[in-house]
């Protein structure tokens, strides 16, 4: 199949995520880089703060979360989210913005992937250059740590007014990113 | 230049990083790698246990370590680091093994990698495509946290035992990692 099929079957698929939409916060990014006749996406996340019950089985399939937001928190709603906790690990963490790009080209994947790193995407890469190519770029800003186990908080009020603190700081950080690789991205229109 | 020379360039320099030699639980594999025909390392490490003090400036250069192990830790050895800190935030991190890998061709980037994605060190990526040809393998075993802003300890007692216990799990998971991907890599041997 070619780069152009495949591009219009991908763009016009039900969005099968859990959420059924794109994040408003990196929309217009996204919608910029699928009007690109080189590249476009076929994931995206522009970044969140979690509260996730780990299973015992560690499978991913069967996570659940307490509480998923794509904008700042507060101190009060972490806490009400803590209120009746299962017996189960619990993990607060801060995800940044995840993008995955379907490139034409090795060509054109370095391209993006040299606006990934000027941007401070570090550890973004090119995943697979089988059937398609494919560009993962994700941001730096990011952390996550154990706050309670079997049912019991092990992080005191101070502590997880810290972690809420520091959240909502990597969450704005990520946030001007997406803004400075959105205008990095469109010197690619040319 | 071409490939061979680049890498017996590479492989005959001296050691610049901190530690200033290949970590014991990775030095199997980095071995292996450099004696194939089609790969070279360009750097490691085996994974490790942290307490960074994070400057104001934000700057990675100007990152100090109050502890840097790449094997388990106790409760006890955390404690007695905890003991007079400066006024200074305190991280304590996990990191998982990450390696740097020169490849002949994009062909033989995709190989690596695939092995890489068969072990489960799924953020791993072609890094760049320009002058050389780098393969980043980076495990998902590690999580990092706040535990101390102004020098003063947010973490208490259980919890700091809670993260050291996760930490010695997460390590000993990414050493197991190491080895299934050691095995792995001897497929391209021939």
């Amino acid at each position: 199949m070619n780069f152009e099929k495949e591009k219009k079957g991908c763009l016009n698929k039900i969005d099968r995520s859990k959420k059924g939409s794109i994040d408003k916060k990196i929309k217009e990014l996204v919608d910029l880089i699928n009007s690109l006749k080189d590249y476009y996406t076929t994931s995206s996340c522009s970044g969140r703060i979690l509260l996730i019950k780990r299973p015992k089985s560690g499978k991913k399939c069967d996570v659940d979360f307490l509480l998923a937001s794509h904008n700042n928190v507060s101190f009060k709603e972490i806490k009400s989210c803590l209120k009746n906790i299962p017996k189960q690990d619990l993990w607060f963490r801060q995800e940044s913005m995840i993008l995955h790009v379907a490139c034409r080209t090795i060509e054109n994947a370095q391209k993006i992937l040299d606006l990934s790193t000027l941007t401070g995407f570090k550890h973004s890469g090119i995943i697979t250059t089988r059937k398609k190519i494919i560009v993962e770029i994700i941001g730096s800003e990011q952390f996550d740590t154990i706050i309670a186990k079997h049912g019991r908080v092990f992080a005191n009020d101070d502590h997880l007014s810290l972690l809420v603190d520091e959240a909502n700081k990597k969450l704005e950080i990520n946030n001007r990113k997406i803004k400075k690789f959105y205008n990095l991205v469109k010197s690619l229109k040319n």
